[in-house]
């Protein structure tokens, strides 16, 4: 596939993909056609079949898609193959919500550790917590693929300079900031006050 | 403005701007231009332009807007010049962290209460905590502009169901699942899961 860049769109969409694929094997559902994965997504079937071209395409015409291996190789496109350490900076309710959110673990995105300025509970569950002291220690030794900024907005920018320069190549971030980060750092936001105004714009406008 | 429908893109780059006119506001900035609102969304100044003709426009050619007014005119659009009452129905990790973060009472969303099958706490910080078989009865006399779906995949389904029986109309889904609702009830999606999951696929092209 060389170098061709998949708009934002169509990478939105992988796991979405994903998640009814998940949801069709477990329904025991072996087959799937474009026009039906389409309907789960609000997308047109032609759609549907232009985004899985990019990847290659995988059925065939007039067949369909096999649900069990669909679902193996977009695991592999949305990187879902391999397992991810993860560090949660921040130990306040945020983080430790994340620390205990089970759906992560399933999916191979271990929460190893949770640093905060002040370790009011040498444990969440069954992630340590430890001081900010000792992030770059833990990161040396341990490494680390994605950490978690659950901090509060007027540090997260700092957090993120600190995880950058001890190496830290991806970062996932629940501060209502936007983070500036080297190309080569990959970073996704969620933005919860965000998406609580666009439900009170929908509701204004219903 | 009539029924122009305006599409997806523009309403989510509305909190957005909000977000800027906060900081550019608690900066004290009194002006900006759409180029520069332009370079801290990633798009154009013309673009900006437009998606805010869409709402009859808000500066003078030439002048750019004025910071104060332009929030205050957003603040209207996104309806966030009045209170709401939240519940969260589901006082689990993330049930939990959403009853204490602060950022929501200060834009007016104010969260009233939880619910839960099994109540551990009564209390959540200020926010009590009551049974699922009190939810009827405390809608019916206190009413509830938006509830927070925060339960487990298995009952969110249910859990929106009920609450739209008893007449809520806007409802805060995290729960990793697509909720089918009547056209007068506003839905909007933090869908967790697939965040991380673009961020895998990121992190693998980059």
């Amino acid at each position: 596939m060389g170098n061709k860049v998949i708009s934002e769109a169509v990478i939105k969409r992988l796991p979405r993909y994903y998640r009814y694929l998940e949801h069709l094997e477990q329904e025991g559902v072996t087959k799937v056609s474009s026009g039906t994965l389409a309907g789960m997504l609000g997308v047109t079937a032609s759609q549907v079949r232009q985004d899985f071209c990019n990847f290659g395409g995988f059925g065939q015409h007039g067949y369909g898609y096999d649900v069990a291996y669909l679902k193996r190789k977009l695991a592999e496109i949305l990187g879902l193959d391999r397992p991810y350490d993860m560090i949660i900076i921040g130990a306040g309710n945020i983080g430790r919500a994340l620390a205990g959110y089970k759906n992560f673990a399933a999916e191979g995105f271990r929460v190893k550790a949770l640093f905060d300025v002040e370790v009011k509970d040498p444990l969440v569950g069954d992630v340590p917590v430890y001081g900010m002291d000792k992030l770059a220690d833990y990161v040396k030794q341990n490494g680390c693929d994605i950490a978690v900024i659950a901090t509060q907005k007027n540090v997260a920018s700092d957090v993120a300079g600190r995880l950058v320069a001890l190496g830290v190549k991806s970062l996932w971030n629940f501060a209502p900031i936007d983070l500036e980060v080297p190309s080569d750092v990959a970073v996704e936001n969620i933005a919860m006050s965000e998406s609580l105004y666009v439900l009170s714009y929908r509701m204004k406008n219903k």
